[in-house]
Parts: structure tokens; C-alpha cells; sequence
């Protein structure tokens, strides 16, 4: 059983019928000028319109990369050189994606001066917090929508309100990774300048990401060459990539049905994890539903992970991205050391069911019992 | 027909087997830390495996990024950065990808010196202007292996020594993008320390690159986040595609078998075009035989692919990535603007006949046949 869908997910048929399609048939190079090319150009186009109507936005507002990690990269150094001349102060949070965190730490290192913002014990930022550093000096602002160990959902309208009150020249940043596809999300009314998507999170392949640049947003790019995606980002489009993401997109179904349905499988969840009596809930009560952080205490992460595997169920011991480290996010989160090194994250797709669920807790009984049996 | 394979090539059963093997059967992320995780690691690390056999270079040599444009801007930036206080000069030629040239120009913003070499006549660049343009300063040098748009063969080896007897502190980049898996390549006697390829150009996928960093040298990673990839290049391993790489070079064949091989074809298809009384060949006869640049003096590149189309042959007016534009490569060889304007790329893969030349032939004069109708 695969609870591990925040790392990433079993491609859909859809998809796998778009990478085909493309592979065999639209195989041209979008940038060239004979009819192949258009056809191939055709297919990222019909992406980004899918991805602009998802989205609320507008299909020039949509560019394509190689993944959420080069989305990120791409924005934050972006933006950063193209607003250097106005401020030298970024905002973000400690408990970001190491792809925005590196990213921003390498920004520090180049002079820049960063804040980072803690989050409360419910793992959210404070809104108060995130007003409190923004100043006229900033340039950049970079909050997640949803932590992808928690599900924690940042308040990144405070964040947009912030930068406007204090006429700070500060685009803002948001890595939505965790949230794209699992809550509705109208870029138009969330307010940030750029956005970072990712389809291997939404049973799309590995290997494309999406970045949003809103009208009139001026950022340098990171990838510099033959001028595709008008600029943003050069390098020949993954067309097979890109359609699958289409394919992804198109198989989402109806997000805000698909959470109201999430949010009562969770609650069937942290019921049964509760009743086992082997569990401390992490997650907060107002988190995104896909993920469920919870602590076994008594047993170390990565040991319960490969007994739970051995019962046939996929958790993770925290971000895929961070192998085996304990998890800085619980403890930016004022978590004890013993409640961080048992943490497990659970996170769903909408394919899981409450017989999921049963088999996770028999397979945690399980294993902690042969556990048990194994130190003694 | 298509004869525009220097742009891209169709994928190979082969790759799209192993795409597909992967999407359906090992969609886990490799960073994960139970067995699907490693499964899909292990693709990766059999593509390094093959690449590094076909290469002849070490398997922990080879990195995988999203296309030869990150390969390129990675090892460009990366050993700019890494190096910047060892020197400022940096030596490219002014015949380089966009990819490289781009991104070379960003360098000389920043504060680099730069000295493009202008090619001979033969679109080579000539062995003693590298030798006197490398000094004590120079820390990067850059060129590619095989021109797009000539096929000319570039005196790498020249570059190498060039750097040993100056003493200076370079690093040797070379864009080997139209050389992989056409002509035999050992990375060992090469004397490079970064080189870039794709698989999109060798009948792999769109949207995975390779970038070769020699055992001991240290670039600044352009992309960074949860470290895969040994750090090098962060962001979820595109392991359908990297997988996908393997399949196009497990069906290379023998590389120098279809080399000789291709050398025929091209001597066949010089006959041909040349009897048409319709083409000056601008390729040299040393170069790699699987591009052809030709000019139709009298008719517009742009007007007369058109033409071609409609006879049902893909062939491009230049690079694919400087679409429309006059060629810079053939100016800078000297050619007249009447040349340029004219030019077209023929370019090959092993699964192209005698058969096609014959079907350009016949196309090129009933194309040209029905311009000049056109015109009256």
C-alpha cells in the first residue's frame, strides 16, 4: 500500500497515454519551423491552457521546467537579481523545501539578508510574523502554500497584504508543490507573482515542472539559450513530459469534491491511528488532508519505515529530499527530539480508500510488535 | 522524409520501452528509502552505467539535468563561479550553440573577458588561435565538438594542450551535443574536464541531458535543493527519461561502423545534390558526416523548407534554436549574405538511405521548379 504520495505518485493512465502519444507521434522540435514543429509546440500549448484554466490565469502567465526544484531555483534567483538594485532583505520561512531553502541560503551568501520565519506549534507561520519582517527593504518574499511534511497551509494572502502595506518592491514567491492539484487555488486572488508546480505530485511523470510569472513580472532567467518559453527558459521543451502533465491534469477530477472526500478519510485515519494508542498526531487540525505527520514514540523513524515495509505499506520518515535526517521542519516546530526521530509522514492521493487506512494500522501494530520482540 | 535529425530524432523502440517500464513498474522516487525507491535509483544508475561504458569515462563521472542547455549553462556557470578568482579570461568560439553563447555572454556581463573564435573558412576553428588565446588568465575554455550546423570537427585536443602549456588555471568544456553517439568518443583521451549531451538528438527523449564532470574537478552547482545527483543538480531525478536514454544508447549500435557508413551517404548525397546544378556544399569534407549544410542560392532558406515540406522532406534553415534568424555560424565562416540566406541543414541519423537523398533530390527540383512558377 502506497501512503508516501508527498514524495511522489503512480502515473496515470492519462498520462502515460499523452507521453506515448507525443513520443511516437509529435516527436518534432516545437522550434521548428515546418509543420512538425507546430504540432509538437501544439501539445505545450494545450498544456498550458489546461494548467491556466486550473489555475485561474492566464496561458502567458505559464512557463515550463524541468522540475518544482528548477521552478524554485528559478524564481527565487530570478527575482532576487532582478530586484537587487531596490532592497537587499528576502522573507521566507524556515520550514521550506530544501530547494527554496539552499536556494535562498546560497542568495545569503551572496549578500543578501534573509529572515526566516519560525512556524507555531500547528506548524503554520504566523501571519503577525511574516507583517512584522517585511519592510520597505524587501525584495523577495518565498512561502509555501502547503508544507509537505505537515500540511500545514501557509497564510501567503498575509503575506501579499504585507508586502502591499508596506510598499516594499517585493515580488512574491510561492512554492505550491504540495498544493497543486489537491485545493482549489485561484492564482488571480491568492496575490503572488510567481508560482512553482510540480506533476510527479499529481500522478504526472517526473521531470516537469510548471512556473507561474504574472503579467508584467520581470525576473532573469536561470537557463540561458536558444530563447524558448519565450525566454524563460531555454533548452528544448520535454514535450512528451509536458503532455503528460496535460494527461495529469485532465484525470484530476473535481479538486474541491476530491478534498471534502480526503478530509473524511483523514479523519477516519487519525481515528484509527489514535485508537492503537502508538501515535501523537503532528499534524494540525487545519491541515491540508493529504498529509498526516504523526510520531511513534519509542520507535526510531527509518527502523519502523523498513518494518512497514516489510508489511507491505510505503510511509516516509519526512521529505523524500532529505534522506534520513531528522525532520527540520517538526523541529522548527518546537517538537521534542524523541517525537522528531520517531516521526512518520503518511500523505494520500485521491486514489486511497479507508482499506488503506485498515492495513496501515494492522501493519503498525504489526511492526512495532515484531519491533519489540526484536530488541528484546 | 526527415533530414533534420541535428534538430531532433524520433525516439527509438528501445527508449520508449524503457520509459514506459519505468511510468508503469518504477514510478518510485529514488530518494525514497524503501525498495521502490531504490528500484528506481537503480534505472538511474544502469543509464550511468551504459553512458559510462559508451563514454569511457568513470560512472560517477556522469550526472543527469533536463536537457544540453542545462548541461551547458551548469558547466559553464558552475566552473566560471568555481573559478573566478583564479583568472577572468574565458575562451569559447563565436560558432558555439546558443546554449553556450547565451550563457558565455551573461559571464561577460558579470565581468568575465571573453574571446570568441572566429572559425576558418572550413568552419573549424584553427589549433594555433587556441593556443594563442589561452594565457596565464584564462580559467574556462569552451568548445564544442561537433558544430550543429556544419558538422565541423573542432580541435578539442588542441584546447587541452593548450591549457597545459599556458599553465593556466582552465577548465575544459566541451559541447559534445551533435558528436554523441555519432562518432566514437573517449572522454579519458579527450582531455575535458566538463562535457555536455542530450539524448534527444541520439533517438532518446526530449527533456534529459548529461553532463560529465571529470573525477576530481569542482563546479558550483547551478541547481540546488535536496542534493541528488551527489549534489550536482538537485530536483527529482526525470527517471522515465534517464531510463528512457539508456534504451537510445543500448540501439546506437556501432557507432564507428555507422560512421563509415554514414561517410558513403554523404558522399552520395554531395553527388546527388551537386547534380542538381541547384547547391554549393558549404560543409567541409572533414566534417562529421552526419550534417550537411548546403546553400540554393536564389532562394530564401525559410521559403524553399516550405517547398520542401509540401514535397513531404523535413529539412531546417539553421539551428533549430535560432529560428529564422540568418545563420551566425555561416557568416562568421565568411560566407556571403546571399550564402546565408540561402542555407539549409541536411542532417542524418543511421536509420536514413539512399532512397531518401534520392527523394531530396527529386524534391529540391521540383521545389525549386514550382519557386520560380511562383515568382513569375
Amino acid at each position: 500500500m502506497y501512503l508516501d504520495n508527498s514524495a511522489t505518485t503512480k502515473p496515470c493512465e492519462r498520462a502515460i497515454q499523452n507521453i506515448n502519444l507525443a513520443l511516437s507521434d509529435y516527436w518534432g522540435n516545437p522550434s521548428s519551423l515546418y509543420s512538425m514543429g507546430f504540432q509538437a509546440q501544439m501539445l505545450v500549448d494545450d498544456t498550458r491552457k489546461a494548467l491556466s484554466a486550473m489555475l485561474h490565469c492566464r496561458e502567458d502567465e505559464i512557463y515550463f521546467t524541468g522540475s518544482g526544484t528548477e521552478s524554485n531555483n528559478t524564481a527565487l534567483i530570478g527575482a532576487a537579481h532582478a530586484r537587487q538594485r531596490r532592497g537587499k532583505r528576502i522573507v521566507t520561512t524556515a520550514i521550506e523545501h530544501p530547494s527554496v531553502l539552499e536556494t535562498i541560503k546560497r542568495l545569503e551568501n551572496d549578500g543578501f539578508e534573509v529572515i526566516y520565519l519560525k512556524p507555531q506549534a500547528n506548524g503554520m507561520v504566523c501571519a503577525e510574523d511574516i507583517k512584522n519582517s517585511v519592510n520597505k527593504d524587501t525584495i523577495l518574499v518565498s512561502i509555501m502554500l502547503v508544507n509537505n511534511e505537515t500540511g500545514a497551509i501557509q497564510p501567503i494572502k498575509a503575506a501579499a497584504d504585507a508586502i502591499k502595506a508596506s510598499g516594499a518592491p517585493a515580488l512574491l514567491h510561492c512554492d505550491g508543490v504540495q498544493a497543486f492539484g489537491k485545493m482549489p487555488i485561484n492564482l488571480n486572488e491568492l496575490g503572488v507573482d510567481l508560482f512553482t508546480a510540480s506533476a510527479h505530485k499529481i500522478h504526472g511523470p517526473k521531470g516537469v515542472g510548471v512556473l507561474y510569472v504574472k503579467k508584467g513580472v520581470t525576473i532573469k532567467p536561470l537557463l540561458t539559450g536558444g530563447g524558448q518559453e519565450k525566454n524563460m527558459r531555454s533548452g528544448t521543451e520535454a514535450v512528451p513530459l509536458i503532455y503528460g502533465l496535460k494527461g495529469a491534469v485532465d484525470s484530476l477530477g473535481n479538486i474541491s469534491e476530491n478534498l471534502k472526500k480526503q478530509k473524511e478519510l483523514l479523519s477516519y485515519a487519525k481515528d484509527c491511528l489514535t485508537d492503537t494508542g502508538l501515535v501523537t498526531i503532528n499534524s494540525s487540525d487545519e491541515s491540508l488532508p493529504y498529509v498526516l505527520n504523526v510520531s511513534v514514540e519509542g520507535y526510531r523513524s527509518e527502523t519502523l519505515l523498513h518494518f512497514l515495509e516489510a508489511e507491505g505499506i510505503y510511509v516516509s520518515s519526512g521529505s523524500a529530499c532529505a534522506k534520513g535526517e531528522g525532520s527540520y521542519v517538526l523541529r522548527e516546530m518546537g517538537l521534542s527530539r524523541k517525537a522528531v526521530d520517531s516521526a512518520l509522514r503518511i500523505s494520500f492521493s485521491r486514489d486511497n480508500t479507508k482499506e488503506d487506512i485498515d492495513a496501515l494500522k494492522s501493519a503498525l501494530i504489526s511492526a512495532t510488535q515484531k519491533l519489540r520482540r526484536s530488541i528484546k
